[in-house]
């Protein structure tokens, strides 16, 4: 199967972003982070496929620029038909069940996925399909938002590869998630 | 005003008990954290009073040994007077507004106080009294339990002080609140 990996920044209270989707408490969305990308380039650049729901595709498709060309990516979403069907060049989407999308993707060669946003985070943790976990803090209470985790049935044991500490504040942890425990 | 301390340890998802106060998930419960206590010690030499609410204080005084010898604790719930009121032995109950209670606290002397328990922390960081945060993230998700933080009402700004990774894969950030923001 395809390694998974998750690459997200939360409020230090857990939260992804606003009730309404807003990034705005991210220093980074108006240009204060000083040209550091916490090592996303070079995470990006070593995936091939990235898999998100129907909200982060709408978030992003009303981005100025695409941010994933070069990538192929899955639209998860109940809407769609359980077989890959094109979206746009490079987006599909589908309502198949998580394992048999990796199944799918894994088919065609794809080896490492960017797995993104809340909803579709939390149902791949809960299926024991996320490998790696990488983290950035945000020094900011929000008090309330969408959250990164949600239930997960039962306890998820994870083994702490690295941290660190940014100028800025930002805290990034990376977590291998033992999924055989 | 005293100055006002968290030092607590959560999930990855932000607990800091199970919904029925469990804390088994916490590795050093049951020994393994191979005598290693995180700073507490020195966090605890350095204060001389805690508050919490009457749910701590319930858990609390089930251990065999009461942990907060030779230290002033300060009970915060609506079923005390207003005044401070003795429980025990160095223990009293009140349900003086936070600020007031400090206010008290400071007229004995007392400059740095330890405040404990999901509600508490929650209040205190709402009233803009927590100085700094101590937070050791234990690498497991729990999916559901007691929240470390709540609704603030506004954004809480935090400054990064130091970040220090366990053997264990404990992670452990220490922010000074900015009431001031």
């Amino acid at each position: 199967m395809p390694k998974c990996s998750v690459f997200i920044a939360t409020s230090l209270d857990g939260f992804i972003a606003r009730k309404d989707g807003a990034l705005d408490w991210l220093p980074s969305s108006d240009g204060a982070s000083g040209g550091e990308d916490y090592g996303y380039k070079s995470f990006f650049e070593s995936i091939d496929a990235l898999i998100f729901g129907r909200k982060t595709y709408e978030l992003a498709s009303s981005f100025a620029e695409w941010p994933y060309t070069g990538k192929s990516v899955v639209v998860l979403s109940s809407c769609y038909p359980k077989t890959l069907q094109p979206i746009s060049h490079n987006v599909e989407g589908t309502s198949l069940p998580p394992r048999n999308l990796l199944s799918e993707l894994e088919s065609r060669g794809v080896q490492h996925i960017y797995v993104d946003g809340g909803t579709t985070i939390q149902s791949f943790l809960r299926n024991g399909l996320i490998d790696e976990l990488t983290i950035t803090r945000v020094p900011v209470l929000i008090g309330e938002g969408i959250s990164l985790f949600g239930a997960t049935g039962h306890d998820i044991r994870l083994n702490h590869i690295s941290t660190k500490a940014f100028p800025s504040g930002f805290v990034q942890s990376k977590y291998r998630v033992d999924n055989a425990a």
